[in-house]
């Protein structure tokens, strides 16, 4: 099967946003074996974009079309394709009743355009928009399928991934059995990982290995095609032990985890409580904890102490500490960790401080982060980590930093 | 002139890389009056890559390609242009030399591929690559403009800049001035600001007045083209009033600006400063705050309590009031911004409390949140905000729904 991926959309021409929607897609297309060609984009221009579909026609087989399906009168995706597949377009009951049900849950004022979100091509497989309003649809006519998805990112990846994708495996003539396997490494550059998987690589037919670097992360994709899924799961565990003998002591965990959520499984499992103090970090590392469902059971709390003032004063640091090692030392770390945990009687504590940049501070080049553990049980320590990326690189890094010591740590 | 972007490259139809360039050469040639209509991505295959060449010549003048002019046998864009304009190929002594010079400083073996990258196509403008070693070209054939960039943004994007830019501009009939500007709406739906600014957007020709949504927020472009850049204001200026007229209560910026920023904006003028307690955010607000650079002057710091435990520990919270009025409620937030406020001697004093879901909390729906905001000098207050996303939607929407709160009441 052959797809072509077509953006639709002023604001892409116009270059106010970039087409992550296309690359998305082609990296999940890849994954179940359907090749990509070509990547158009079109604007919000009825003749163009009904000039783009017959193109596409001729030289795919399943069209995947991001954007347009809003509520203004510039958004005509599914209009244009209802006209070329001659079907009609019929109010999705299911859509509609969200709709409505939103605007009363937020006593905003509906205007008359929004029902038009709910309108689908008739006979089209609807997908549910799990994070916005606007559904997407499925459709086959002739021997070409038709995809519509919403154009914001976070409304579109899901939707693909929860309802589009196996509208797409159910057409594939012989269903393949694929299955991949995501190996997720901190603290090794993709560079060296790609130096020692190097053998392993260049073998690869079947599975693939393929490294991707990403946000301070490497991964490596594992995908082995079968006729039956017990045979490809056999040849995943073949191919992640060689992986393993290469690398294996900087893998964290698989698939979609992140060093956050092992962090927080372990402490679960453990039924542990934790506290932080922030500084450079400035509440990114409590941010993200508590961006995971039912975290309040682990996380008790903590403080943002940006300014030496709030490190006195919320976190009871002794002014001799950051007169004679600064904020920027092992000895402020330790005893912002130590006290916050003691402060609301937490199991762990975990403290940040250091420059995140650009500039240095007392001294320290930008990038000198200090991270300090309190243990209810167990010694204090902090650990010294340079990095070298940008301000906000360097506060996401060193909240990564964080979990992976905080991890090496429990795990000892 | 109308224009065409294609992107060459496997890597693009691979997911591997999301292509920013289209994105960054749109915004440019939008600058200069350029119309793009369409952007193309293909693969490192000649018939795809010719048929691409041929298609774009039936709708564009300018045709823009990026990528495929490395080294290595697939890097194939310059070979089959040069076929299609029946052109040779020459060495270009200029980026021949500066090749050898490479090889011979870096002491690094340079392999026979290398001088691939000093062809160009005969009659070609060469564009010097500042920043990498393949020239960039720009030829003209028939009624055809072709311009061959390099694929590394960072090569691709100073070229452009320095030298295809011009180029371009050169072969422009009347050099038209084109003025825009972005004007930033909060707490509106893109639905509703399309129906207030209806008769308007249906009237627009010159200037343009194009809405769009994203997280949360609504932009609204107004584009003025005119033979000089002060009528080209003008027109802007007397646009702009007519869209504040219908909707100028929700206009809370310009162009790249965003809510965090106008309110560090308004601090900093005021030298002011604010102190912040956190439950639903989690330390997001503050985390969003310390991502700019300079904010210490203005962030003092603050406490994430999540837990109300951690209300009452580190913020004072009265026992009395989570019992009877619970943490998702006006008195608690009130409490919980003034003291934070006090606690660290800040001007202001802000603070989050609610259920952000996806389940509700002490009898309120997820979405429910209450802002509180405190001040040294003047009166405490709470507003009440509903929200209908997701968990971390609605952390994120409570953060700008705090920015946006705080700035209303430090503009009356």
């Amino acid at each position: 099967m052959k797809a072509e991926i077509i953006g639709v959309g002023t604001e892409l021409l116009l270059g106010q946003i970039a087409n992550t929607n296309a690359q998305y897609l082609s990296e999940q297309l890849a994954e179940i074996g359907v090749n990509v060609y070509y990547h158009t984009v079109v604007g919000d221009n009825p003749e163009r974009l009904a000039s783009a579909i017959k193109l596409a026609e001729t030289r795919a087989d399943l069209l995947i079309f991001t954007g347009g399906l809003g509520p203004t009168k510039d958004d005509l995706t599914k209009e244009i394709i209802a006209e070329r597949l001659q079907r009609e377009m019929v109010t999705d009951e299911d859509s509609w009743k969200k709709i409505q049900e939103y605007f009363k849950k937020t006593g905003r004022y509906m205007t008359a355009n929004n029902e038009k979100q709910a309108y689908v091509i008739k006979g089209a497989t609807v997908l549910p928009n799990d994070h916005g309003m606007a559904p997407g649809m499925f459709a086959k006519e002739g021997d070409h399928y038709y995809m519509l998805l919403p154009g914001p990112p976070h409304e579109m990846k899901p939707m693909y991934r929860n309802y589009g994708r196996q509208e797409i495996i159910k057409q594939l003539e012989k269903v393949e059995c694929i299955e991949s396997r995501v190996l997720r490494f901190f603290n090794i550059g993709e560079a060296e990982i790609e130096d020692r998987l190097s053998d392993i690589i260049d073998a690869q037919t079947n599975p693939t290995v393929a490294p991707l670097a990403g946000d301070g992360e490497v991964t490596v994709r594992l995908t082995a095609r079968s006729d039956n899924k017990d045979k490809a799961v056999v040849m995943l565990d073949d191919i992640e032990k060689q992986v393993q003998e290469k690398a294996g002591e900087y893998l964290y965990g698989y698939d979609d985890t992140s060093l956050m959520a092992e962090l927080l499984k372990i402490l679960e499992d453990r039924e542990m409580t934790i506290a932080a103090a922030e500084s450079l970090t400035g509440g990114l590392f409590q941010s993200e904890m508590t961006a995971v469902v039912g975290v309040s059971t682990m996380l008790l709390g903590g403080i943002v102490c940006y300014s030496n003032d709030a490190k006195i004063k919320l976190c009871n640091v002794k002014p001799e500490t950051l007169e004679k090692h600064g904020a920027v030392s092992e000895q402020c770390a330790i005893e912002l960790a130590d006290n916050v945990r003691k402060s609301l009687n937490a199991d762990i504590g975990i403290s940040f401080t250091g420059a995140a940049g650009p500039d240095s501070l007392e001294g320290h080049p930008a990038g000198t982060v200090w991270i300090g553990m309190s243990f209810k049980e167990g010694q204090s320590k902090a650990v010294l980590v340079k990095l070298a990326g940008t301000r906000n690189g360097n506060r996401r890094r060193s909240v990564k930093m964080g979990c992976y010591y905080l991890l090496k740590e429990l795990k000892k």
